[in-house]
């Protein structure tokens, strides 16, 4: 499987999406494009859009696609899919959900597993970002369903985090929610025709100050939708667009930017450390040696593991060794 | 903070706490004590429970706690809470709801965040049951909220998994059942007092069946149960220790077993290569700078990772070469 960085830059659709399945699964073959791509693209502006299951995002990130579509923006949606290591693929529900938009020219829409990949899911990300970026979609929504961990290295790349949520979610919903309270810069409250929508403003509004440094701020914004009926979705639009102002004018946006690049470079290290150190010691015949004395108990896990790293580690001490006879 | 061995071993609750929390927080400070631990103790049975958030975990659960309690058996819960890395903690949602069993003196029941641990969640899990088999625990429950990653990861280390889920649930929390399908041994349709039970116990037949290998099969199973009402209870009692059964007469039990220490030794030693390669390197003067030169599109994070694990490397070939130069 070829990609061109010609095919790329010029926003063919199949190239971007072999480029995709080659970050996927093909890592060590796509790097070159990728150093190309950093080399010569400006990152898109990202805008990632989490919350619990059935609060309606996907809906919401429609609309919101369809208002950015009316700007002139391309838009890229990365839809970050729960799925089974098992049966190994994303589940799709997201890129038929979104077929209202799925088939504007404008308009890349790609679904990723959370599992499988050698080096986890955030370096796929970027590295997705990147060719997106470089195709020249001028934003890019990345949505994930479900809580927890793949929640928060979202936020942590996204330059705005929407949080959406809707009235009456069971008890363990709000408390995941809880978890998200702080990463939040806009917090849409979807179905907002909901009987008891109002029980649930004040409960996030409660939550909200109690983040808060007590001073009236811009951000984070609280605001209402019926996103099936397209309501409040303009007043999320312009949200977005000034908290991105709001980043830029404050320089939190190149320090925000830089903490996203010390990231990617350590997950790209640990990805490389994996494949070329770790792996090959542990599929040695030594190892399997090893293991078995594990399983009966003769060895312990945590010396197994410090030995398994003086090996690695060895070499640099030989290494001052060396050096220092040099010196000599 | 000190945690001795034989307070582990005598069950002393505070201990074990403390022992947990070190797990935590200082993992270097636990390794000597989990090493003696591991040398020295049986691993407990291990069950996990997943499921979409608000479909009556909690509560089975307890339920299930509760009979295996009658049965004689000492029971330890981990509750893995979705967490916020901004605030640290767990939100300790099912401490709390887990009011009926927490008073038991033959139940130990602990929260655990999904975030902040230098290895990751996995490790600390395995840790943790470690500790509370050495402490007498005869039974561990691992239960999880949310769904994705930590999931599968959790259906990886337990030897019998429950799917817990209920009618009526949104798109998505089907999307991300059917992710779950082939990992669990024991489907439970709670809430199995809702109209539209029958239609849910259909699309899960269909479900299993798809899967299946065509074949009459005892597992996977699917039970109906009212846990509030404690109905259906004593069949999903029944249920894991006919898993347990089953597991053990196959065989299944030890290469289970085998595959969840060789992850776990790769998890350590992953631990151990962030901590003592990989942080120092990323920590030094030398990668500010080009960390500078990556956020000015002076160098690329893919080449910089290629850089960086060259230095770690470069002491292999030194090494090989030391060696060379001994055998002339």
């Amino acid at each position: 499987m070829q990609v061109s960085i010609d095919e790329i830059r010029s926003g063919h659709k199949p190239a971007i999406a072999r480029a995709i399945t080659l970050v996927e699964n093909e890592r060590r073959q796509i790097w070159p494009l990728l150093k190309e791509l950093f080399a010569t693209s400006e990152l898109a502006s990202l805008v990632g859009v989490t919350g619990p299951p059935g609060c309606g995002k996907s809906t919401l990130v429609e609309k919101l696609v369809a208002g950015w579509l009316e700007e002139g923006e391309r838009i890229g949606v990365i839809a970050i899919d729960p799925s089974s290591e098992f049966s190994g693929g994303a589940l799709l529900g997201d890129r038929i959900r979104m077929d209202g938009i799925s088939s504007e020219p404008e308009v890349f829409i790609r679904s990723m597993a959370t599992r499988g990949y050698l080096g986890g899911l955030n370096p796929a990300i970027f590295d997705t970002v990147l060719i997106l970026s470089a195709a020249g979609y001028d934003r890019i929504v990345i949505e994930t369903v479900g809580v927890g961990q793949n929640e928060i290295d979202i936020v942590n790349l996204a330059d705005t985090t929407l949080v959406v949520t809707m009235p009456e979610v069971g008890d363990e919903i709000q408390a995941f929610k809880a978890g998200l309270m702080e990463a939040g810069d806009i917090f849409v409250l979807n179905k907002a025709d909901h009987p008891r929508v109002n029980r649930m403003e004040l409960v996030l509004q409660q939550m909200l100050e109690l983040n808060s440094s007590g001073e009236e701020q811009e951000f984070p914004r609280l605001l209402k939708t019926i996103a099936t009926r397209g309501e409040g979705v303009d007043e999320v639009l312009e949200a977005v667009g000034d908290h991105r102002l709001k980043l830029e004018k404050s320089g939190d946006i190149a320090r925000h930017r830089k903490q996203v690049m010390r990231r990617h470079i350590l997950h790209l290290l640990e990805e490389k450390v994996r494949e070329q150190l770790i792996d090959p010691l542990l599929q040695s015949e030594d190892f399997k040696q090893i293991l078995d004395q594990v399983v009966k108990r003769k060895a312990d896990p945590y010396s197994t593991a410090e030995d398994l790293l003086a090996r690695l580690k060895s070499a640099d001490q030989q290494r001052e060794e060396v050096n220092l006879s040099h010196e000599n």
